[in-house]
């Protein structure tokens, strides 16, 4: 399955509100949907709470093991905010103003507004590179492959755009998606024999309900075109055979 | 911050769709809640891909930092799901049919019907306390302090209240909200002084968005109600006094 020009991916989701189950996170399948589209396998996510100990040994232990590291969270201006001076301690880096940040700032805010509180969003490691923020102004930072983004989903995705250029994937990673009305035990063994013929293909199978009915969802993944299409074939074929529907779903 | 009766879990989902962003994890914050009910407190979420030794690895390292382990994913009968000959593995015991969980599922299904397929969820470490499953009949299973659910959220939700005799809890982690039509640079320096003063309280600072209004949800938590109730009185005083408004939210 490991491709040689595999790109992979962590994902360090910070905020004790995920932990406590009180937000949904939604930032990793935003995330991950679009490192896919750029040729880049997340490979683990965690969750840690605000605490900075637990911060910095987690994008060090990260940071060495993926090519990308992406953090969310803890870029505000309250005090459980404490991921830029985590990464700044992880890096061993100073924790500070940064010049072009205060000035961004400085500038989206009227006359007086730039008050003490949010000057904190511009602290972060002084020697950073910035993530533009397009909808409510304060940056996010990158040091090295790690890059930190705020918690807040819209403002994230916001933010997105303007970090593609510095995110170099492998082959883009291919899906589809076949359908069926039945339930898994019915297609294991046959689903089986087609992962061993097709071992570059990622074969996930995944039951549904809808409309009260149940179904599976296969889902083929590689970045060859034919290896897919030829994967798709077997499963088409042992499908009919089955007498199994394939069905259509959004 | 640290409660001498604190008791903490770690949750492990394991599934690539997870990672690649196909599925919604929606089953961290269903087993989070859960916990907080019983005094457990969560301290650590990963999703990792469906590897054998990613996933044994992943699990020796969390059952021996946290009280209790829960793996959610992997125990269907198809070859992408192997949670149940790892943890195996993991834990060094036998993968095979369990006695009692081949009972249940020969009569959960018609005569004739449990075929090889079905069999595979009956595989596990045989000497595995069961979990039930009272949506579809398939059980998890728990081994020591780790318990391993299923991945599709309905059917998780109901096994919950099988187990909930096999969790001793601390103190109940209790919680109180106040939402604000603020933004939380106009707090931050309060809410810092406020945290300083209510140290065994962990208060949480959470931007959202409602009907185009900015606002920010203050979370505080612990398991002592006065200890909330006095660090309540100290918001709401500054509140007050900023002439912030207090908003209704659900």
């Amino acid at each position: 399955m490991k491709n040689k020009k595999e790109i992979i991916a962590g994902i360090i989701i910070i905020g004790n509100e995920i932990l406590s189950g009180r937000t949904q996170d939604t930032n990793t399948s935003t995330l991950s949907i679009w490192l896919n589209s750029l040729g880049v396998k997340v490979q683990e996510v965690r969750a840690i709470p605000d605490i900075e100990n637990i911060i910095v040994d987690t994008v060090n232990e990260l940071r060495n093991k993926f090519n990308y590291v992406f953090t969310t969270g803890g870029i505000g201006p309250t005090h459980d905010d404490i991921t830029a001076s985590s990464i700044s301690k992880a890096f061993k880096l100073t924790y500070g103003p940064h010049k072009e940040a205060m000035s961004i700032l400085q500038k989206y805010y009227k006359p007086g507004e730039f008050t003490e509180g949010r000057q904190k969003m511009a602290w972060m490691p002084t020697s950073a590179n910035l993530i533009l923020n397009p909808t409510s102004g304060a940056p996010g930072f990158n040091i090295e492959n790690v890059f930190c983004l705020p918690g807040v989903p819209s403002i994230l995705k916001s933010m997105l755009g303007g970090i593609n250029h510095m995110i170099i994937g492998g082959d883009p990673i291919l899906s589809h998606t076949i359908n069926l009305r039945t339930v898994e035990s019915e297609i294991a063994k046959s689903l089986s024999s087609v992962q061993n013929n097709n071992k570059d293909v990622n074969i996930g199978s995944y039951p549904f309900f809808k409309a009260g009915k149940l179904g599976v969802a296969i889902v083929l993944r590689c970045s060859d075109q034919k290896k897919i299409d030829n994967c798709n074939l077997e499963i088409v074929k042992f499908v009919k055979e089955k007498n199994i529907e394939i069905v259509e779903r959004d």
